[in-house]
């Protein structure tokens, strides 16, 4: 098993929450999972009230093997973990109970040996496991998965990548155990986004042969650290670097900031964040440093060295290049970000999707009331999210085997950064949605939506706020817009589509079927070739009146950004329709068909939301009202599937909601 | 005084959690409000730190009295009350928590005797002092007005316009003391919006001169009741009235559900509805009825009385109209969701736009970091929706000043309808905005915007859920245009505007002032002129294809909300010009100069994030490209003066938070 039983004994007994103890004190009832269960073992799929099954028109085992990609029978291992008592979801605790709560789960979590191994031998089996997991996991409490993820993602992610080989085998097994609790120090109150500008000091002190680190002034506490506050032993801490008192920017450092019992090691003072609008179960804290002394060896030395006599070493020519290698595990948080996001996306989307199967409102005069997913605005509401869930998990699966594979480049710093963006405002806006179309049991905690919408609200900004991530891509893919530009037209790489003009000019909407490929990739690209070319315009035009290239960027940010969400839709619908030829190829043909139909939806939802597709002649005031009552056809023709669709997420009955099922009931009288 | 100590010593004692009775007990630090308390005190404004004081463009004291109408010095002695102990926000509780200091804020409340004869006395005035309460009390704690909304207005309303006036004057004045405690018994679970369908049962038997009331089946339970599980001892219920075996619809009746001493009569059953996104100070709660008699004249019988030997008669020709008689409290319902939802988006417009005024994130290479606020992309987030939020404020004041008259037409119904919708959604897209813009911190309990996101969210769907409301309007709305096409297109009233269509297609909006009350009519009205008449096509030809009437409403629904949403955009632009001249008349120079601005910048955000304008040749492609340079422009002009508009709303600092003022000192190590 290899956990430490002994970090576990200590946490449960510092997170002091009495009433956690007992796993079944105050359990909500929980009868309308356990009637549920009890139809699946006597093999009755647990349909909403009143839902007569119609035969999948796919294989929705194939399809959620598709969605999920890899280690199927360790998640439904772990969904099966979830029935005991421990992880049953609770919404009326304190702080002190929700943190107590997410150390309990954890220790059983990492009872199943799970994690051995997983960070440490570099194979793609590995790291899918180790996705898995957390994924799993976050379909039940996503603090837990962020706790965990903080821990072996971020601080042993940090020491393995960052660490040279020597580090990553004396370290890495005790992270994997939890025998080192890690936390992971980089924000500061001061400092966000702009995480270069931090000014945590960690100065070498030759006679020593220790960097002495500072918090030099209140702006410079490191904040939001998640485990800080209580549980974490050791941070992943960066800070400037001062070597003979020249500053190298930005490094890791392995840095103990607690003794075994939990105290404060001396210089180390740590404090609260508080409580959140959600993830309460992290105890997110602040760090402050005085004069603490880190030995030479803990300086995580894979790209820079110190030398005993205070000669410093890099394996990069320059400091932005060492800087943006050491941000590579930011790139593996956003990739975890998107995956958590369509997590709860798929989970509101399940709950919503059943209740409006089986809820009724309103109906012709004295006949029985109309189910609300019979209402084609309500289906206009709901399944074009639920499209855009489907588009979005294919597409991210893309980015997921790229991380996987440890390929760093400049490829996985824009599709993690835009894929985050993109896939995070959907989970929002589709939470939102979930929540409205369930009315009042949307708002009421049990039915998962309202929490899972407050939970999940951090993933806008945390990872890099949204706005930033695409402004960040369009700093890009700018450059390589410009180099064909200035090549006279001659395109290369992703732009090399501009190399016949005429071509993307010359296709006609109005004949081209609004579900191809074809039709799909016009429109965005005429989107994006019109924005690109008139940010290259605007932003030269701003440096010839005299502003500085900065300047100019930024006061293009609506265009800038603008630019950057053309760019990452055109690239999220290349890989889609990439998965659906390989798809096609491997003969799925009824895979191929529902998911054609939810790529169609997601284009025209898309298209039929953004004034900028008309505003910059991609699509003619006429096309606009064809992809408009496009959205509706649609909706209609994927109406007869959303019940197989969601049953293809995979989720068991008791990761869903009363409401997913026989809410009535669940509200009886006898239940009380 | 004349308010019912009994009550609250029998409600403090029932609502069980004595961490609430020493209001000291782990108040969170509050030294950043008393620091500016302190500044202003020696008459310095407590600016966000390093902003410099510009003289503002306006008055806003006059500014505020705009906004807020009437009672001022109220406002602000009950501000000055929410420095007491019991007020200071907190967000670490439990449900048992949060009810019991609810409650007690509420005796607090109650003993300032702001609601003596409030209600009792139907005076404008009367009326006006009760909404300056509740919408005071909803700048400090949500859960607490709508709770006391619950108990005054919708049950103490229900009582004084249904109940004919010897049934007032025998119950309101123990109402408005809260010697009668009660709440308001609608929905059901089986039914929210569709409100006709409730199933609860008052069957009046003669022998024994009582109404019967049952709950007949599981979905007939009432549920959602504020007050219902723990609080009230009476209920307003609406049940369907049985005399003589006829049905003669929902009728309101006075009904006891619990004895003084908390235990419930005999006959009703009352349950948890739990723990909610939000509100949760509110106890809402299920009930079920078996075999309850109700005194005779506990009918609230101002529109239907039934006689002694079962006779019903009735002041209205059709159950229709007496039906919607009986909702004009709801109409009230939905006036003070719409204020309260503007309350939340102005709060978290200060805390942001003053955060966003100090927080300094990137900039030059060497030189000092920039503020937020003058990154143009951030001024085109939360610049938008502060402009917006003066429109639709000023808007709002014509419906209240409605309602407050009382005059309880169709227009009323329509307007409130529309506005709460449209409101209730703005605000949730502020409330968003102003969460990202903050980022981590926007997340923080204690910077006060992300619990009023999530309290706020239920504003979108009690009162009726917004896209049915839209729905209603266009339904009152649609018969108009009918009428007026068919009249050889000669319109009356609201549409009258298309008796000279060719003066409204001649417009050159290249060549108007974006900024005028022609550019925003003009562009309304085209758009709501083209969906009116392609909705009542498309209707008809599906009447003509075999659909029902009720079929082809519900087929166009995607139209029908568009429709509407159009009709109530285009209200909203003609109160909010109709206000600029009123404010021109009166020589408002300064006043007219800022809120012109703001008009202009919603009217083009307003165009500029919708389709419908371009796909419906409201405006064209090259009007639209000019409307999406004016949102820039006109976000910069409003840059100055943001301070002082959020200035302008009136709140203290002890409603902000700490990151509208030094955030920085209030984190630091010695406050620890």
């Amino acid at each position: 098993m290899n956990v430490s039983d002994a970090t576990f004994d200590l946490l449960e007994a510092e997170f002091n929450a009495p009433s956690v103890r007992n796993p079944s004190a105050a359990l909500p009832n929980r009868q309308w999972a356990e009637d549920a269960a009890a139809k699946q073992r006597a093999g009755v799929p647990p349909f909403p009230p009143g839902v007569v099954a119609a035969r999948p028109a796919f294989d929705t085992k194939k399809m959620r093997e598709l969605l999920d990609m890899n280690n199927f029978e360790l998640r439904d291992s772990l969904y099966e973990l979830f029935k005991n008592p421990v992880f049953v979801p609770r919404y009326n605790e304190t702080l002190d109970e929700e943190r107590a709560r997410t150390i309990q789960r954890w220790r059983l979590i990492a009872k199943t040996g799970v994690f051995h191994e997983a960070l440490r031998i570099f194979t793609v089996k590995g790291r899918q496991r180790y996705e898995a997991t957390l994924e799993s996991v976050g379909a039940i409490d996503h603090s837990l998965d962020i706790k965990m993820g903080v821990h072996y993602g971020l601080f042993g992610g940090t020491v393995s990548l960052m660490g040279d080989d020597d580090q990553g085998a004396r370290w890495m097994p005790k992270i994997e155990s939890c025998e080192m609790l890690g936390c992971f120090s980089m924000t500061e109150l001061g400092h966000g986004s702009n995480v270069k500008g931090i000014q945590t000091t960690a100065v070498y002190d030759i006679p020593s042969r220790t960097f002495v680190v500072n918090t030099p002034c209140e702006e410079a506490q490191k904040y939001w650290i998640g485990g800080a506050f209580q549980s974490a032993r050791w941070t992943a801490l960066f800070a400037q670097l001062y070597v003979k008192g020249v500053c190298h920017g930005v490094h890791p450092f392995l840095v103990r900031i607690r003794n075994e019992d939990g105290t404060p090691v001396k210089g180390v003072t740590m404090g609260d964040c508080g409580a959140k609008s959600g993830l309460n179960g992290v105890d997110n804290g602040r760090i402050w440093f005085s004069n603490l002394h880190v030995p030479l060896d803990h300086l995580l030395r894979r790209h820079s060295q110190v030398s005993v006599d205070g000669n410093f070493t890099c394996n990069f020519k320059s400091s932005d290049e060492r800087f943006g290698a050491s941000l590579a595990s930011l790139s593996g948080g956003r990739v975890s970000v998107a995956a958590g996001s369509l997590i709860q996306a798929k989970l509101g989307l399940t709950i919503a999707i059943r209740y409006g199967l089986s809820r009724k409102a309103f109906g012709p005069p004295g006949e029985e009331e109309t189910r609300l997913m019979d209402y084609p605005g309500y289906q206009t509401r709901l399944i074009p999210p639920l499209a855009t869930t489907f588009v979005m998990q294919l597409v991210l699966n893309h980015l997921k085997s790229k991380w996987q594979r440890r390929e760093l480049g400049r490829e996985l710093h824009v599709w993690s950064s835009g894929f985050k963006a993109l896939i995070s405002w959907h989970a929002l806006s589709t939470l939102q949605e979930t929540r409205e179309a369930c009315g009042g049991q949307g708002y009421k905690a049990e039915n998962r939506i309202a929490p899972l919408k407050s939970t999940h609200d951090v993933a806008l900004t945390y990872e890099g706020d949204n706005h930033i991530l695409l402004q960040t891509v369009t700093k890009a893919v700018l450059p390589e817009f410009v180099r064909g530009f200035k090549n006279d037209g001659n395109f290369e790489g992703h732009f090399s589509y501009l190399n016949d003009r005429e071509a993307l000019r010359r296709v006609d909407l109005s004949t081209t079927d609004p579900r191809s490929a074809m039709y799909a990739l016009t429109v965005m690209r005429r989107r994006e070739a019109a924005l690109f070319a008139r940010l290259a315009a605007e932003i030269q035009k701003k440096i010839a009146a005299g502003m500085s290239s900065l300047q100019a960027f930024n006061h293009s940010a609506v265009l800038v950004e603008d630019a950057g969400r053309a760019h990452v839709d055109l690239l999220m619908l290349q890989l889609f329709h990439q998965t659906l030829s390989d798809l096609k190829s491997r003969g799925e043909t009824e895979l191929v068909n529902i998911l054609t139909l939810c790529g169609a939806l997601h284009t025209a939802r898309l298209i039929d939301s953004q004034v900028i597709f008309l505003r910059n002649g991609a699509l003619s005031a006429k096309d606009a009202q064809n992809v408009h009552s496009n959205v509706q056809i649609f909706c209609m023709q994927l109406r007869p599937h959303v019940l197989h669709l969601v049953d293809s997420f995979g989720y068991p009955p008791h990761l869903l909601a009363p409401i997913a099922f026989d809410y009535v009931s669940h509200n009886s009288r006898s239940r009380l």
